[in-house]
């Protein structure tokens, strides 16, 4: 009996979670819309993919927020480092790829 | 003049990407209460903290919501075994911590 009530209150939370996660992947999707356009603005003005004081100020938002809201900040800024270090990888990737066409551009 | 407009440009982007890290942190953050539920209830159930047929089924998941949202489904995996990871570590300090309770109780 004990099995059944706890097999059912897994699946409730695991119902709460699976919405959840739908959520945090559609909010990623429009933060990372966000980021290939500063990807693409940074490539075009020649400004360098990785900015230390922005990450900076992030990280110590984002802290002060999951305190805030019951997340611990470690994880929180985990998670942070995490996006930071895919975008950034996106954003010299885009960078590469705009030098190979101005190259490109040039040769012909 | 090109500066200006890219520096204003690039502030727009930013306060959108700061508005969809606060909502990303408030989701996680109830995402994590109802892991430290599940974690509790495996502890006292026995149950191991890892389920590897549920973590297949939510990656096929999230990765066709991914893919649906325009983000790339490698990134929402990635983000995925991020969160799992974290939670797991977390479920095997709850079962310790049940485990060494227990214990001392044995002894008293």
């Amino acid at each position: 009996m004990i099995d059944e009530k706890a097999t059912e209150e897994l699946a409730r939370l695991r119902r709460s979670i699976d919405n959840i996660d739908a959520a945090l992947v559609h909010l990623l999707a429009e933060r990372f819309k966000c980021t290939q356009q500063v990807g693409a603005l940074k490539a075009l003005t020649g400004m360098p993919p990785a900015d230390k004081n922005r990450e900076r100020d992030q990280i110590a938002r984002l802290r002060t927020l999951a305190t805030d809201a019951g997340l611990d900040p470690v994880l929180a800024e985990k998670f942070l480092a995490f996006v930071i270090a895919e975008v950034i990888h996106h954003h010299e990737r885009i960078a590469e790829a705009s030098n190979a066409a101005s190259g490109r551009s040039r040769q012909t």
